[in-house]
């Protein structure tokens, strides 16, 4: 039963591994924040133009003052999402 | 005596519990701030969307600069609510 | 001689104490700030509702940015005033 | 072949050399920029009035807030360009 | 000869010591960026009514941001003669 463990751990890794930005366009970034419930919020996305890679160096403030949103959203989709996708990045490369 | 000690322990928890802010919608939120004495920063917490998940994510500088009020009442907003709150909440998690 | 010491020691601390802003009205605040020399910054604190406690909370930032008031004589509110005024009341509270 | 060696690495030395912006006018900054494939950003950098000197003292934040450009083109001007400019000017000093 | 080294070195120090900006007013502030190469950028002291003691307490930021100078110019205004005369003069009261 370690192979099959071995196999689900792989699978896990696969589907968070759809999840990792770093190929993503704009357009996959918008996407990504309108099915997450920001359809607002990620046209400032596509204005800033901000692809995966980019979206990897965001900090926490450049999301709260740079992309010119709301406090309260923006303050979600940096705790929920956008340290969430590059905690995942990072945990990938290890 | 000891169980009459450890009642009211609980009972002050479910007090302070109840100023948890967890679950407050964006409206709750605005009448915290309207009954803590700042009717018109109240409104702001509106223009910015903040509910309960996003107030409790904020920082000093996001209650300064983010949400357009002045200086005054947003050192005491930050320093007696935020923060309390925050606190209030982060312990309870214990 | 003691005593006398003693005495002169107090005095010293009350002299201080009438220093201590953490009673002062918004318009305490501007008296204090027009008789110390900047009159014209000195209404920049009551447009900004500031009283003797949210003086107490401010840090260097919120005086240089939060104010709109030239960079000059904001440098030396806070270096000869603010921070001069917090430390005085901290040091009390000791 | 340890000669060999040694020849190539300082070649190697001398093509980054070649990248250390030290004695860049502001038009070489601009060059730079623009062949890198920010000519739009590129501007900015005239604008702001940054030759080489300059470029080396940029931090983070200057970037992303100091040239008045997109965010997602700024994270990437100062992760792949200024930061590692920065980086070989300085290991050349060691 | 000892002694002839002392002359040299207490020469030095006073020859420092006339760049020490602790008594500037605000047109000695404007001359001396105005002589080191900066007439434009020196109108925004006197704009901002910095003395010596004003420039004493300059922080990076507040010359990047609080000047509204071009970022360029106002990096090297920082880093060759905002810290330098601040070292200077902080030396000097060792």
């Amino acid at each position: 039963y370690g192979m099959k463990e071995r196999g689900r751990e792989e699978f896990v890794k696969s589907e968070l591994g759809s999840l990792n930005p770093v190929n993503w366009t704009v357009s996959d970034v918008v996407s990504y924040f309108t099915s997450a419930g920001f359809p607002e919020q990620a046209l400032a996305f596509r204005t800033q133009e901000i692809d995966g890679k980019s979206l990897l160096l965001m900090q926490r403030n450049d999301v709260l003052t740079g992309l010119s949103i709301r406090l309260g959203p923006a303050l979600k989709i940096y705790e929920r999402h956008v340290k969430v996708l590059q905690r995942t990045h990072f945990e990938e490369d290890d």
